[in-house]
């Protein structure tokens, strides 16, 4: 049995109170070192099996193996399990195999869910999360992506906005959804929400400030209704006020 | 001072713990019935203000009212209250009042991720969320959106999907998708996701049921790589497995 147990933005405070029940019925934990970290007074008694960046194949494989072997395993992804997290590919990985484990999700608060209740209320209407990470993706149709996502003017995420060696996607992702935003939409950056070090900058799409995005950063681009008050970016759902 | 605070999908297993402790701080609950009676039992010491669908900006502005005459206010909002919730409309609201409120916004588990927790794994990759409800946007916006979020093959959760008022929109939403979505496509429909009567339906796109939707809930169409195996849907990440 595998609980794929979505850990929330940071630490415990973002997990459901299902999630945080879920971590008591398991024997083992599996997971990235960054997110254990995070969750650390939640596992204490329990069999820990962390490993790096990267290693996600590696991760899902262990736990199918524990669990094969009888224990009740508990997967953590950070954010959401369901959002560019561990849940398809633990399903894909145990799709394979000639003894199949039993696997339950159990859902979590994403990024940028959590970043937004920190820039105000940027999303509130329709919109749509792109990452730039094209480590597994096609880097032209995330381009086609951001491209219609601007012109249909949803409110755009952005995941994995920019990392060493991809330190001019974010850029040219402004280029592009800069044929449909207008230079005065907001523009949201957090940085390490929900976690120790949060950072929040709040700016207008022409001044958009690259060099403060990182892996750790959730970049949230407004629609033609969005707008800045006090300090807080508010799309408007529509209410006649 | 007000918390805006979203309470999940369901019951109180899906709020947060930080949603939890901020109702302990508030003096008084304001909020839409149905979903205060599905948290009734974090609530039983505190002034309640319910009022019913469509009264949105009644509860905002008593939420304000109350604060501004010193109560520690909890404005509850079903699932997240940043993605077609209160936060926005609370956050306009007291843009225009001269004496501004405090606010804060906890945020929750919106309804496409605990429909995806249920359907398998359907999200995973870039997706959008679009309401079908055109009461306060433009039908002609909401087809853009489908229309192009499509050509982006975006995966696509569908809020509000069919009321007794629109009962064609749904089935129109699904004619502008099929010029891009394939008629196998996965489609996963969950009614009353994280509440009682919760019911899970998996089919392909050319075999959609559309007499099964109505407000509580959510539709969620795959992408070109979606899949469905052991009766979950699963959209890779793109691993090399």
């Amino acid at each position: 049995m595998i609980y794929v147990i979505g850990s929330g933005p940071g630490n415990k405070d973002f997990m459901t109170l299902e999630a945080i029940e879920a971590i008591k019925k398991c024997d083992t934990i599996v997971g990235y070192k960054t997110y254990i970290n995070l969750i650390k007074d939640l596992i204490e008694d329990k069999e820990l099996v962390e490993n790096g960046m990267r290693q996600e194949k590696e991760r899902c494989e262990m736990a199918l193996k524990l669990s094969s072997e009888g224990k009740i395993v508990g997967l953590i992804s950070g954010g959401d399990s369901g959002i560019y997290g561990m849940a398809g590919l633990v399903y894909e990985l145990n799709s394979k195999l000639e003894k199949k484990e039993e696997i339950k999700i159990v859902c979590g608060v994403t990024s940028s869910i959590s970043a937004a209740s920190v820039l105000g209320a940027p999303i509130m209407h329709d919109f749509c999360q792109i990452s730039l990470s094209d480590l597994m993706t096609d880097w032209k149709l995330i381009e086609k992506r951001i491209s219609l996502a601007a012109e249909a003017d949803f409110v755009i995420a952005i995941y994995n906005p920019r990392s060493k060696g991809r330190s001019e996607h974010l850029k040219r992702a402004f280029e592009i959804m800069g044929e449909y935003k207008s230079p005065s939409t907001p523009v949201g950056i957090v940085k390490n929400s929900g976690r120790d070090g949060q950072e929040m900058y709040i700016m207008e799409f022409k001044d958009m400030n690259f060099d403060i995005c990182d892996m750790s950063t959730m970049v949230i681009v407004g629609n033609k209704e969005s707008y800045i008050d006090d300090g807080k970016i508010i799309t408007p759902r529509g209410y006649n006020i």
